[in-house]
């Protein structure tokens, strides 16, 4: 059985193009895999908290020394990791908020990538000291963006600070980069026909996705 | 006179290193020109409020229709471009977390880059709608990390999400990419002779660019 962690961050409920995307993910694997479980985690609505000092000292605190105020630092942390660690696929979806991440998913990613949680930390190792802990995930992003062209070679291609920061943070929380997969939706902000063929690819890009993690033997692709 | 805007993004008091170089930076200015103005903003403690629909929908209300709670939703984004538009020179100090801005940083963008504030949309235009409203300011990003070599050309160039970042969003609030200073001190994590070589380096940049900024006659740089 497969777990996935369904992560929306859009603060938009209804009107949110991610979040229709995403659902629209989870339910034909559903059809596909109806017992597998998916988990949910919304970020847009209800904002991880921030870090503060407190939760830094609290991160470096071992775990026999941890104060009831310590715990209570971590406590978004800790249940944020454990979800995390359950799932294999991770779908995250998110609106492109000048031209990143809105910080409330930043917020999420600054919550569960912890030392000795999420990575090592090797003081011996003095060029790449850090280390991910978990393996073997699988990232589904996807993305709603007002403008368009981010693509390597598009013509907003250094403005792009959306993906490739997810895919180094998914580094860290256990996805390799072969096993992400990006669905874009642009032109949002123009809402004209080329907008109207970006969800419509987008769209097929879900299906295509779904066979083929859903069917790994039978679907080349 | 000149007026400075300090956005500080560390959680960390007196721990924080960013901190402690953009004091050096604002002291070292004020011994130069001590009847410039000084306006402070602590998001790293004073977190910002994270985009919600009410304010998505305060944004695009016209000004003659906004509600109390419209109003409301937009205190945080008014006060802050408010500050954001007196200022000629901007010092964001701030540490790096998984490999870009904190998410209380992206929080504080997220409020200042808006429509009809901050930038302009030209609905006609169907490639680049989106201009600044705001021009002619100078950034100095004051930026600590654990690990190092996020410059071009350094072992970490592709993971670097910082800079390239805040480059994009600057171009937002008034700011051409040839007024950015970026001041990146290095090595935290390891605390060894590379990081104190990078904290020295990082003070005499400190100088180098207040004696450019306070006299760019006298002094050729």
């Amino acid at each position: 059985m497969t777990t996935l962690l369904l992560l929306n961050a859009s603060p938009r409920r209804e009107r949110s193009l991610s979040r229709r995307i995403a659902q629209t993910f989870i339910d034909q694997w559903q059809a596909s895999r109806p017992s597998d479980t998916v988990l949910q985690r919304d970020v847009g609505i209800d904002h991880p908290p921030l870090v503060t000092e407190e939760w830094i000292a609290a991160c470096f605190t071992p775990d026999e020394k941890q104060t009831p105020a310590n715990k209570q630092a971590l406590a978004y942390s800790d249940a944020a990791i454990s979800e995390l660690s359950l799932s294999d696929i991770i779908v995250i979806a998110t609106p492109r908020y000048n031209y990143g991440m809105p910080a409330a998913l930043k917020a999420w990613f600054d919550q569960v990538i912890r030392i000795r949680r999420t990575f090592s930390f090797d003081p011996a190792e003095k060029t790449w000291p850090l280390s991910p802990i978990l393996h073997g995930k699988k990232l589904i992003l996807i993305s709603a963006s007002g403008e368009f062209d981010f693509h390597p070679g598009g013509i907003r291609e250094d403005w792009d600070h959306l993906e490739p920061h997810v895919r180094t943070c998914a580094h860290y929380i256990g996805v390799a980069s072969a096993d992400i997969h990006h669905v874009s939706v642009e032109y949002q902000e123009f809402a004209d026909e080329r907008h109207d063929s970006s969800v419509k690819l987008a769209l097929e890009m879900v299906g295509t996705i779904v066979d083929k993690l859903t069917l790994p033997l039978a679907v080349p692709y």
